[in-house]
């Protein structure tokens, strides 16, 4: 499979670059990053720690779209918009794992998925997807009598809180009690607080150190408490957890995939 | 609804003598101990903890089961299968939350419970039998390549390992890889082992103060680990789940069955 | 001993009227609540569950102090320093579990102290005590190159956040830093919030059930974390830390004591 | 500093060759393995993912050691032994990270330590370290009515349990009891265990996917408990190690020295 990749210089850029390197039946074709930027014309394989690899960064996605099958974009939620427009106009199958996405950016893309497969994911791994597909069944099944908490920890650079990650399973909480997240989130707690709302849910979030991604949901009862947890060891789950995505979505009728579609959890 | 409770000034006995009286529409008939118990001929109340309750303790349970609906029974394993056949004399339910049972136990029960419904469990918390459907589900949904490891941590005073609650979910993961627990199960390791053996289901348990319950299942794969736990704070759990399952096995049809059956977790 | 107890129909009370009932060398000689209180004039056995103890409960603290030896107070920052000075007037040992008290609060105490023996804590458990120990032990051995990050979890009745002794743990970190945590402190994470400033400590609440209370310290370095947490499994826990207080308190000095002397842990 | 590894080809003779082109004022100078490994007449730098360093692996550890001024020996306990007369007769400083020495082992170095100096650990990261230092206070600080358990975790290839560092845990709180682990040490449980022996020192080992190493000693009290745990998330800690431990013992007198002397955690 042709892949290319945008934001190739960046910290998911150049672990996607390494990653496929090494999955069997991948080659990268294409790098691409905003103009402007220091890599263009470098070689994208010592951008990953590889030996040259003969692709150039470059600074034109449209060309570099054209040699592929395939893009994977972990960018920002404006480029996200653009680049899924520019794949539909080169027909290929686009992989996002940007973060931060707003419901206009996600309008977009869906309007997008109509012209070619797009899976989309707050998290590539196995595990946090399985991890959400269990939390959803976990909500349907306990009343709100049992209290939901999301407790997070990431490494000291991670500028936002709480993660994407946290979000994606605060939505699947909230989708098994069939409430809307938005109206039930509490962000975090500070001062006089007064009780705990029935039927809310919490979020924290940790910092420190390279913590590469911990995630926790608590279901808390009348004395005992369900605990459903995900550790990333190695942040290149997440660069396979895109190759897993693209090798599925390869061939696909047009439309928005979740990785829970990739991974066959919607029918667990 | 008319109680009995065996093995009454025992631990869990006394416990079940306490959620009885607080439990709506519940009602503590007759209170048995073995002959030659001290507690024989006292009133059942003073043993939990509360006020008289006008029921004395009695040796003969076969009299004491003819004014009930249901018996309770956390005793051993011998006592149980006796108890079983008591029961179905009487023609009320057998909730039964003894552990160690053999096959040969749960033989004589599943021949017994051609006559009278009873519902047995390791554990009758609801969190557990919840945590032990989610294993299942994704014992069944990741491969091999997912190890999984069981630890538990139980107060000082417990004289066995692993708990009834680790076999459970021990049990709970070999059903989802449709494997049989007794061929992949690593007892404890020490010393040299060697390298882990695909497949293989490890346990381990902690002993220490006055921990009522933790029980943890960790699914450990490539750079990632599910992490489902459960946390028991109060003993007074399991006699809530056993008042749980008599409510419900009331006017049941003759049968064995698990709490899952209690809590509409089969449909998971 | 002859102990006192303020707020006796509170759940603090309460644990502590039952605590002192099973302590050797303690006996109850009187308990009081605020006037207009509905406990006023019954006897405190039956507000902790315990037979009538001949005790009634009154609203005249000085009388009762007169009676006693020592004073139990887990009330509120105003009317712990108003018992201080009743307390001082009886010359009688005043040990305070209060939490939420502001620096005006601890002057009044402090000066009061000069009159009589005062031991206060956040948290009068042995085992919470010998973790802030530790922590500031360790925040004085690690530079600020460890991140220093302390979450806790409480049941859902709990209407102020972070918990006293989170509190207690950030001053710890704070002292084995030698900075103040007031200015190192961060509340809460939500949104934007950019990278972690160095030398910041962190604090995150979680709320739900009946959670006792759990609280963990992290110190996360470059690749490795050290995590020190304390469980309490057991309200009571707390009482009988009040009564070790009381008991090793008697006949000591004037002065304003903490847990870590009670405890002998200053020479740690 | 001129710097030697023996073992180098093996996963942490790699790790410490990378770990040594990345220090400020290191240099490897030779690189060892045994007679007939494949690795013999290679270059050093490949093994570790590393442009060629013009080092050349040799199995003359002799002729090595004359070239440098420490070497680093994770290699196996009859090696160690044999690598540490070596560095004697060469004069250079011995950094040993070697597990499973037995006391034999143990007392051989010991012997050679008197020519030079030798720095052993069973872990040679800052937060181990600092873990057993905390252990070994509290285990001194708390009575035997409060249970120890060690569980670690590591990943599904390692071949032995418990841990090195388990070990090194275990010993460092009989230490603070003042007692002797191999009579206190209670491996495994499995079976009818019977209660507790109040002042065993529990282990468990948890084995799977990908784990770098994860421990944790629980002190369990009555209604309490203290865990103080410690995380690695990447091996090239133990690398980092030792190379600090190379740095500190740069021209040390003669003597057995351990991590805690090189951290200065004797005076803790």
């Amino acid at each position: 499979m042709r892949l290319v990749v945008v934001g190739a210089a960046g910290r998911m850029g150049r672990m996607l670059i390494k990653a496929i390197d090494q999955a069997e039946g991948c080659r990268l074709v294409a790098a691409v990053e905003r103009l402007g930027s220091p890599a263009l014309g470098a070689d994208a394989g010592p951008l990953a720690g590889l030996p040259p690899l003969g692709v150039t960064v470059t600074g034109d996605p449209a060309a570099a779209f054209a040699q592929g099958d395939a893009v994977f974009d972990f960018t920002s939620p404006e480029a996200t918009v653009a680049f899924a427009r520019l794949a539909a106009d080169a027909g290929i199958l686009h992989v996002v794992g940007t973060t931060g996405l707003e419901p206009a950016h996600l309008a977009a893309l869906a309007e997008t998925a109509r012209r070619i497969p797009i899976i989309r994911s707050g998290n590539m791994s196995l595990g946090v997807n399985l991890l959400a597909a269990l939390v959803r069944k976990v909500a349907a099944t306990l009343g709100t009598d049992w209290d939901i908490e999301i407790v997070e920890m990431h490494h000291r650079m991670k500028v936002d809180a709480p993660s994407g990650t946290a979000v994606l399973l605060g939505e699947a909480a909230a989708a098994g009690r069939a409430v809307d997240l938005a109206e039930q989130r509490v962000a975090a707690r500070d001062g006089i607080t007064g009780a705990r709302d029935p039927g809310t849910i919490g979020f924290a979030a940790l910092r420190g150190g390279t913590v590469v991604g911990d995630h926790k949901v608590i279901f808390a009862g009348a004395g005992e408490r369900l605990e459903l947890a995900h550790v990333a060891e190695d942040r290149s789950l997440f660069a396979q957890g895109a190759i897993r995505a693209a090798l599925w979505g390869r061939g696909r009728a047009p439309g928005l995939y979740s990785m829970a579609d990739v991974l066959g959890l919607d029918t667990l």
